[in-house]
């Protein structure tokens, strides 16, 4: 794909990357003849992570990479000679070719609770040897674009910087950050491999160290600026924000303008009370003459101390955010569970009720669509029906799938299916955008929510209903199952 | 690596892993012949996640890996080339190769805040373009280690089984969380991959959604155990623990006895109440006549809950744990910090004061020792000292690092030097241990830890201090560096 630039999303064979029951399960499908049966598996998460109003849905370019590269070799078979599986299954294993449907929402796209991300319509056996790696895909790039657009939510115009490759989880994991946070809306990212991937300049300037390496902070930014005057960034806080970086820092500022040197100022600010700090540096740079230099803040920012910042009147052109975006606090947690099976050629809906009544799913093979207001423009609610059903534009009654009684009338809307297909039949038939393509659909779409939905704090929780059919389906299927595990 | 059955611990050139600035720095330090100055770095964190006594060292094998693949290709060239860098930098990076020290604490070594974990003694550049990958390395792989530890010390002796790659943050951190994992203490992993790459046959047997796929429960149990009965754990919490799931496994338990099959049976619990379900599951297998029959408990599983199970008289075999191995809460934040530079032959030491006083580091390059009592083999404390100087057995007084008034004195002890030297002049002179010698090195030193250090709960701070000497090193820097900071 040209926009990883030479560069695979992917460094190798994943094929085994997956729960050993995964394969327990399929060679007892394969022993019972059940490999032929078809069902459906819906991936959803159960709660948005962190508190926050949505999530951004990402994964969708290595989910394509791993399925197109799927494949048994002798290394991989070779764990299950070894670990004792029958001949019948490794036949089965060596021959492996993934020959269902995809169907997913496309990647920068603000999505919820309880509805089908990702659905995977394959023979059982191939459902469910994909499972783990789809899920650790989808689980890893949803944590960084959701945490990525909390961060850019929160800057309101502001650049934001993905500074997080340090704290990541291992090099790819870095690797991803960058790439879904710029998804997610980040304007650069400081990790120079992710950028080569993007073919984007990757940004930053100096460490701490860099001042330490000489003899005096005055002597460490003379020396940076004079190498890089186009990148002229000096980070103040190694010794003293303001009693000494700050005023080396116009030292270094006067000594390029009064050399005729052309420069891009500026200071970073990476430690203390960012707040003070920076509009005590935005006065002095300012009665100094040097209303031109920029102030980047980091250290730690989530989206809570952006929003403070503003409230205490900060100073700043540009953030930059490490640990947020490449392992923000929380979970997405994103299941994958089975919610239809073949049976006699027809999908037979398939539910799980457990103890715990908020792991009861949506049941069926399902269609989801987003619910827009045809004047503003605005997204109202999803919805999903049975896949072979129709929805109408007109009097379209939604209703909560768990609670029947909580119901809204619409009309004058625009319904969008929000689901793509992405394999038919084995084959890919998607045509997955370039991640700046994303990032601009992205923006898009969060601009269709209601600002409710997205604060921080406390957010206006966005429906995701059913149809009115849909949610009598799925009572009526609760009360079956119930019946049948009473014993009646 | 043998130990790795043929697989790369890394999949990729990960040379460009690394955030912008430090090119940026290394191309400055070039322009100014710094490039053949010495600089010292430690890594270290400052506080253990989670509220925790301890964290495990992890990720001197990927270390190895990475620092051996270090290599400006053409690839990475061209990013070079097109971003506008210099033609001496550029030759700089074509030829570049490692050429310094590196020491270690050796993976699977219980180690404390504010200690050097990996000291990189190196021309400036160099060190300075291995920040970043080290500390991704370091910190994904000792999240993962020091997750899966707490799990196993509150686990007790029952055997944990690590089941999180789903949960991982993409496919390489979920190989990385079974295998830090396995290091750290976990018997087993469900993730097929990892097993693979240590040799070891992978655990699990079926998910809800192989239940979902048959008419009924029993018949799901019925063909599952006849197909595995090695490894007939059936899952009971489908439809309903106690009525269903529970009943439906003793009926299957008792047709493999009445067919003389012989059998490894088990349930798990993955929902609901774990301590009530499972006393009660266990009540009714014994009253069947099937005290054999195991019992596995997964589901969100933390140190804590745990703790819990055993306080309420849960019952269990074996414990199942995701989340909190592959994506613990809280961050290792490990940093790397400059803390000497070579100046006419001799390290000079450096430190970082800035506004937060916790932010400043422990300068100079160190040695640093684990003193050990000499009659009961527990440890007592840290100690640090500077590489050149002498230590005593006898009479030796430790201080605080930031608080010259906590002193002690030790006698009849032992000190075992920590680090491990894994590189010298870019070689690789340390023979990195396999993952299971790595196990039980790692179950030897935690026992070694009072049990105070050890409690997941309010543990006691075990103490990381320095020589006498150390510390009056460490304050006088203090106090030079802050007259330079007013001037004086």
């Amino acid at each position: 794909m040209k926009i990883y630039n030479g560069y695979n999303r992917l460094n190798d064979n994943y094929t085994l990357m997956t729960d050993a029951y995964e394969y327990n399960m399929a060679e007892s499908y394969l022993k019972d003849g059940m490999d032929i049966k078809y069902a459906v598996f819906d991936v959803f998460f159960r709660k948005v992570p962190n508190g926050g109003g949505y999530a951004i849905m990402a994964g969708i370019d290595k989910i394509i990479e791993y399925i197109n590269n799927i494949k048994f070799n002798e290394r991989e078979l070779d764990y299950f000679k070894k670990q004792g599986y029958s001949d019948e299954f490794i036949d089965y294993l060596a021959n492996f070719k993934f020959t269902g449907d995809i169907y997913a929402i496309p990647d920068g796209t603000p999505v919820f609770p309880n509805e089908p991300l990702v659905t995977v319509k394959a023979p059982i056996i191939e459902a469910q040897i994909l499972e783990t790696a789809i899920l650790s895909i989808v689980n890893g790039a949803m944590e960084h674009a959701t945490g990525a657009r909390r961060i850019v939510e929160a800057a309101n115009g502001v650049p934001v910087m993905e500074f997080g490759a340090r704290r990541a989880d291992g090099l790819d994991a870095a690797i991803d950050a960058s790439i879904y946070g710029v998804m997610a809306g980040c304007k650069g990212t400081s990790n120079v491999h992710a950028a080569n991937m993007l073919n984007m300049k990757a940004l930053g300037t100096m460490a701490h160290s860099y001042i330490e390496s000489f003899d005096t902070e005055l002597e460490a930014f003379m020396a940076f600026a004079l190498n890089n005057p186009d990148n002229a960034t000096l980070l103040v806080d190694t010794y003293d924000t303001l009693r000494s970086g700050v005023p080396n820092a116009i030292k270094t500022f006067k000594y390029l303008k009064d050399n005729n040197i052309k420069a891009n100022i500026g200071i970073r600010i990476d430690s203390g009370d960012l707040a003070y700090l920076s509009k005590r540096a935005r006065e002095m740079m300012d009665e100094a003459g040097f209303n031109n230099a920029k102030i980047v803040l980091s250290n730690g920012l989530t989206a809570e101390v952006i929003e403070t910042l503003y409230n205490q009147g900060a100073k700043f052109d540009s953030l930059g955010v490490g640990d947020n975006i490449s392992k923000p606090n929380g979970r997405m947690g994103c299941v994958y569970k089975e919610v239809a099976i073949e049976k006699n050629d027809k999908f037979v809906p398939r539910i799980k009720l457990s103890n715990d009544t908020i792991k009861i799913v949506n049941p069926g093979f399902k269609k989801l669509y987003r619910v827009y207001d045809n004047k503003t423009n605005y997204a109202l609610a999803d919805v999903m029906s049975l896949y072979d059903k129709r929805i109408d534009k007109d009097n379209l009654v939604i209703v909560s799938p768990t609670d029947r009684l909580k119901q809204t009338t619409l009309n004058d809307i625009v319904l969008v299916e929000l689901q793509q297909k992405i394999f038919e039949n084995g084959q890919l038939v998607y045509n997955d955008p370039d991640i700046l393509e994303k990032q601009r659909y992205c923006d898009e779409e969060m601009n269709k929510l209601y600002p409710e939905v997205k604060r921080c704090i406390n957010p206006h929780e966005y429906y995701v209903d059913g149809t009115e059919e849909y949610v009598d389906f799925k009572y009526d299927l609760i009360g079956k199952v119930k019946k049948m595990t009473r014993g009646d």
